[in-house]
């Protein structure tokens, strides 16, 4: 699985203070904590803390890769000019490994954030909606799938740089479209030979729910036996990460040990 | 689902004891608990705790029967003549809900146990094995399933009256049979139209690892989600319950309530 850490987001109270505040401090904690706890990616999203928010991205990234050099970033925004300026940092920083985070299937969209996978290196994550808006079935995600990987191959970009996403809904708003999120999946595995990624915003699932770490943690097992190999996670929640490697296990995708979740902690990545 | 409660075992001490004491206490109290922690059918297994088996599930029956008159019941045992004597006691007692648990898929077995099914209107768990001994890989689990399926056909018993057990293996000594198991389970469904049930006796999977509930319940979800139906399960064991009932609300069986759980428990069955 590849995990990407949710934390740093000017959406929580503490990085909004450090961003008004310049104070790399809990940035810089956030990122070594979340790498310690099994993060294969940072998400880095300004959120609305910030009035610029390409000015920030940039303090984020620099502020990230100062402590962790070789620090994986997730760039996380809607705003093209955000996005552009976190990649000229994350180049400027000697980041390697980026992750757009994140594009819709809408045409000039893929037209517009293609190139920039193939100038940065990077990888991007695709979400299975288009100009038609949200997602109510299995074949519209899966035909925004498909689009999707069709024109990811004429920019010359490999299925493994394309994390699609299926779009997880709330179960408490939308619970009938848990099954097709989930066969969605399933299809999206079977769109290419090798296939693309797979990932998800696992907390939209259980938002709103009394039960939240258990439909979270299940809706992953679920997920991750439907085929996703990555999602944006709370990595520092144990029970989540606990049933994500237990997952991973009963797949065969982790070898067993007594310790086997402290053994995939500390696996090369 | 449909939960098999294993409570009433003569390898737990408490059940052994109240055999040996003819004390029909323990018994009566755990059949009544775990239906109340939604148990469909009760487990009835004498163990090693008799030197007359036969008398011994006789008397478990009628001691069921006595405090809960409309209990469904799983015979559980290898004899034949044990089987027999249970299912003259579940008859004599008016119990209707009988499951035979249970015969491998050895011809001469499916011919002396089927019927069985019929003179009592029962159904039964067959599991995916025959004189080849224990599976392997998935084909052929199916293999056995299907044969199952078309034996039972001649002898005039539904497919929702068996119950396919793809044998569940400890992670710990048969990691690589996991996948196996979920993959024989997706193509359980597919042998026929409507489908037979699937069950497994879910606690083999977790047996000698350190993390015995979080594996259990880990596999549960990833079965469910291929299509089990059915478990031999700890009824009282919350976190595995809660985890199937979550995954049962994830694939739309249960209808979300922000009380889901409770609503799921109190379901009519």
């Amino acid at each position: 699985m590849i995990a990407i850490g949710e934390r740093i987001n000017g959406m929580f109270t503490d990085i909004k203070n450090a961003i008004a505040a310049q104070d790399k401090g809990p940035v810089q904690m956030w990122a070594k904590k979340q790498l310690e706890h099994g993060a294969d990616y940072l998400d880095v999203n300004v959120g609305t803390a910030s009035k610029t928010p390409a000015e920030t991205i940039k303090w984020l990234v620099q502020a990230i890769a100062e402590a962790v050099p070789d620090a994986p970033i997730a760039l996380d925004s809607p705003k093209m000019e955000v996005m552009k300026a976190g990649l000229e940092a994350c180049k400027q920083s000697g980041i390697k490994k980026i992750l757009i985070n994140s594009t819709t299937g809408q045409m000039d969209k893929l037209q517009a954030y293609f190139p920039l996978v193939n100038e940065y290196n990077a990888s991007i994550i695709t979400l299975a909606m288009d100009e038609r808006g949200i997602p109510k079935d299995v074949d519209y995600r899966v035909e925004v799938g498909a689009t999707i990987i069709a024109t990811a191959m004429e920019f010359g970009i490999d299925p493994e740089r394309i994390f699609l996403d299926p779009i997880c809904m709330p179960v408490k708003h939308a619970q009938v479209q848990q099954p097709f999120i989930l066969e969605a999946v399933r299809q999206f595995t079977m769109i290419c030979d090798p296939r693309p990624h797979i990932t998800c915003g696992l907390s939209n699932t259980g938002q709103g729910t009394l039960k939240k770490e258990l439909v979270n943690a299940t809706i992953l097992a679920l997920l991750i036996g439907a085929g996703l190999d990555s999602a944006i996670v709370d990595v520092c929640d144990e029970h989540l990460m606990h049933s994500m490697i237990t997952t991973e296990l009963l797949l065969g995708n982790a070898i067993y040990s007594d310790d086997y979740i402290k053994a995939y902690m500390q696996r090369a990545r």
